[in-house]
């Protein structure tokens, strides 16, 4: 399960991702009017798996979890907030980065894992400045290090105390041999345009740069006197907020607790369940449809909260996904299915669509773009099935996008010995459709700037016209295939064969060699600051992460602390 | 030396990448009129390490060091050449990709190199398309598998036989647990953008895709049947040449042999000497200038050939860099030094910039900008020293403005005890410039698109226009430095000492962490298709090629053949 190789502190056998306020161990939210501060002060005993200490507010996964739950919350709960401050509860010390001992001791598919959760939290924090007006301002008062300045990188504002130490600094590659794999690098280079020559001095001075220097080469933003901190951090909190368009009325929604039943070769939630079957390292999740349209009045859907269909589902599909990433290694391929009627989650796009400068349907749409990024950036093999009484409409549609392949169940001609009419299948649901909404142009980039459909249809714009004209149609199989909207439309007599024999080769192939084809195929067309960190960036850091320089016996990550240098292999690859 | 655990088939130590068609053993180069063919015939015997045999056109190393050298020659020998067909001499086998017999046998530093390189070839093939308009078209007339594919992926137009037979194929996932290493995945999404499902597909079907489904999907440009080939293969030639701008009239000039003279510590070429201080990991690598302006007449760069200047100085320049990474894997840092009149050389510059329409200054520009692609390339820490008689200008500049650091000597008073006099240093020598031309505008993009200066200034693009203002100026250490062009400018009492600390500092840390962070420090901003190759799909191919699924004993690279099916380790990271 979780980690085979190590113990969860808690006792449990798996990785939650579930928490609230109430339950953190690491953090302090607090709001006061429209700025709200979220201070780190991490408990060294609060680790999420037993073997090391969270000293100088360094972090682990457990840590993470909580600071990803703090930034969703103030988007859904505190919706007037506009600014949040990111500070440390420790004197001295702003944060000392990922943890190294639990680093040390990590599997190396926890290492890629965690790393994988701390970018996609990171962005997020750029994702609430840039989609909500959320803005971040990070008020380093003390040591910056690693992960440490990672996180501040992801503020839109960087203040450093210039009391002749604080110092921002990557000491990875001196310290560790590995990189700065939190975005550091990339960040470094094409957000804040540090010259690549200062780059290299900076993240090879194990110290890091303090004061002006660090203004200077673009590390942080401003130096500020102790003395003057209070004052200047309240000032820039005034200055951020007055360019916020959050609403300064609005009320927000509970995130409530995601109810789960978990027993051994399943997980059901509200709205999908989520089905093991492990011989065949296959997890299916079965997304289910709205009973009704939504009410009409917006504030039917505030009143809702986290029961209104589509954000309810949003949630429920982002910890099942996490789950599986986090505490099940073997499973080869996730399976979409989905149950319902098309024509009432494309009431809901409508809906949301007729809303979308309501802010909690701009949340909502959010919270679904980046479930969908989430998922796209999820090492097994995605596969939709499109088959009779499926609703993959609109916003559902994505997942047929992002899947690798999909397979859509072309409608049979009725035999005698089927109970079915015209066109339905012999459980007598409705054939299988497919259905195109506005929100299937746009609404949901992918980390490469584009959607899902723009990156599927590079080869030719008119590809991409052609769907968009056939939006809103309900599409049968030789439509979807047509418009090229599905890998396969297979009817009744090859449909089980076939997606049994896919299946079975998948999971007889190897993982990692899916894991780097997938991440190479699913990702044509542009780059972007983010999609960089998830390739150039991350792939290099898996790479490392697996060289004897750093993880063998003798390696660096292995030896830090212990009082012996570690010994390297000196060959450049 | 080359690969310590390998034996070079010739019975020498290092892998040498001079070679001429006399020489070849596995490419057949014939011109006729403007179409040259380019025939591979691979030598099974003539490997370039013992232990296996290339068959079916499969290709290690050496294969490749010819095709590169062919493809070189057409452009200088073979001006009037507008056409290459790409072909085997093979009955019903185009390529069968890398030799896996190499691959399984070879250290992890040779497989990544042998795949930089190819990489780098197949480039150069599409660089003599955009360039130069030297076109390649390529005929498959049976299988056309892993490398093979990924070769023909880098012509302008793919021919495939229709003979119910001939597929193309990337198998390298089914069959080896490893990636189409050389470029094929991004240039299936991105080049021919075909769609990600098909290419998952594709990518994952170990027998391939032939006849009218291999043109519906992208994957080739046309089928045509055995009886009709010639006849449509002299068609597209046609058509093909009608596009070319390539001059009708113009005499290639011969690429001698380069002349080295290798002693232990040492390689001495024409225009430049390479010295290795193998205990400090170090080669340096002194570029001499030109004693004379070029004579003004273009006939006489035409007369001159090889021997002209810039041209003799790409070429070994190229040579050493490419020896030091095949054979000097314990090199941690390249350092760059230069001597003679920087005036000299911007003489070139503009001898060059005067004659740019002129066929022979566009092959040698095109030859300077991949060798400085390749260079960006090369993972070893790059250092620039701007010293006093150094002749860093122009297209010399472009050396400091791709190394990871750079440092000028600023000229300290002359003191009684030294002979020179105002500006001098102790020998007497120019004080060190750094001068800027053109050429350092646009000539020579990076694999990002962008010049290295619009590289180093992203953040602010009035530095860029700064820079351009200065151009043709003798910058000394104080205007290079607030110019942003160098590092650091330090004095005589420092020099030594800091440059000294670095270097050691550098060999010290951990390899693989400096080849990470380098590459990712070195490329801010876009990302282009070719950067694409060498960064997302390199660092995945990187990761694979060290994880056991593919390399390990029970891996599937090394139990290809055996008759033993791999053993995988399912978990999914």
């Amino acid at each position: 399960m979780a980690d085979a190789e190590r113990k969860l502190n808690n006792g449990k056998s798996r990785i939650d991702f579930q928490t609230d306020p109430s339950k953190y161990r690491h953090w302090k939210l607090t709001v006061d009017g429209d700025v709200a501060t979220l201070l780190m002060d991490v408990d060294e005993k609060g680790t999420l798996f037993e073997g090391y200490e969270l000293k100088l507010n360094s972090y682990d996964l457990g840590v993470d979890i909580e600071l990803a739950d703090a930034i969703e919350r103030l988007r859904f709960e505190h919706p007037r907030v506009k600014v949040i401050l990111l500070r440390s509860g420790k004197p001295r010390v702003f944060c000392a980065g990922a943890n190294i001992r639990m680093l040390a001791g990590a599997t190396h598919a926890h290492k890629v894992n965690f790393c994988k959760f701390t970018n996609e939290t990171r962005n997020g924090i750029e994702d609430a400045s840039e989609a909500s007006g959320l803005f971040t301002i990070c008020v380093i008062n003390g040591t910056a290090a690693g992960g440490g300045y990672e996180l501040a990188l992801a503020a839109d504002h960087i203040m450093l105390i210039d009391d002749g130490s604080s110092a921002v600094s990557l000491p990875e590659l001196p310290l560790l041999a590995v990189l700065p794999g939190t975005g550091g690098l990339t960040r470094v280079t094409d957000k804040r345009k540090v010259r690549r020559d200062r780059a290299d001095v900076f993240c090879t001075t194990e110290e890091g740069i303090k004061g002006k220097r660090a203004v200077d080469w673009r590390l942080v933003d401003e130096v500020v006197p102790g003395s003057k901190l209070e004052a200047v951090v309240a000032e820039r909190a005034r200055e951020f907020a007055a360019k916020s368009q959050r609403p300064a009325a609005a009320k927000g929604i509970a995130l409530t607790r995601l109810r789960r039943e978990r027993s051994a070769d399943a997980v059901e939630y509200g709205t999908l369940s989520v089905e093991f079957d492990r011989p065949s390292r296959l997890a299916t999740i079965t997304l289910r449809g709205p009973e009704a349209p939504p009410s009409p009045a917006v504030e039917a859907m505030v009143d809702q909260g986290a029961e209104f269909w589509p954000l309810k589902l949003a949630r429920e599909l982002d910890d099942a996904i996490l789950d599986i990433r986090a505490n099940e290694f073997d499973v080869a391929a996730i399976v979409f299915k989905s149950s319902g009627d098309p024509a009432q989650v494309l009431a809901y796009d409508h809906f949301l669509d007729a809303n979308k400068d309501h802010w909690l349907a701009r949340e909502i749409r959010g919270l679904w773009k980046r479930a969908l990024k989430r998922i796209d950036l999820t090492s097994r093999s995605l596969v939709a099935l499109v088959e009779p009484g499926s609703c993959f409409a609109g916003t559902l549609a994505e997942l047929v996008f992002a899947s690798d392949r999909s397979y859509m169940l072309a409608p049979s001609l009725p035999s005698p010995a089927s109970g079915g009419g015209l066109g339905r299948g012999r459980d007598n649901k409705p054939p299988a459709t497919l259905a195109l909404a506005a929100v299937n142009f746009g609404a949901y980039p992918m980390s490469n700037g584009l959607s899902r459909l723009a990156s599927r249809f590079l080869a030719d714009p008119a590809d991409l016209d052609r769907a968009k004209a056939a939006s809103g149609e309900m599409l049968d199989a030789e439509a979807a295939q047509r418009l090229g909207l599905v890998t396969f439309a297979l009817d009744d007599i090859d449909w089980e064969d076939e997606i049994r024999v896919f299946l079975e080769e998948r999971a007889s192939f190897s993982a990692d060699g899916l894991t780097g084809l997938e991440a190479n195929l699913r990702f044509g067309g542009p780059e972007t600051m983010e999609s960089k960190i998830f390739a150039r960036l991350t792939a290099w850091q898996n790479w490392i992460f697996q060289r004897p320089n750093a993880v063998g016996e003798e390696g660096a990550l292995r030896r830090y602390g212990t009082g012996q240098k570690p010994a390297f292999d000196t060959r450049r690859v």
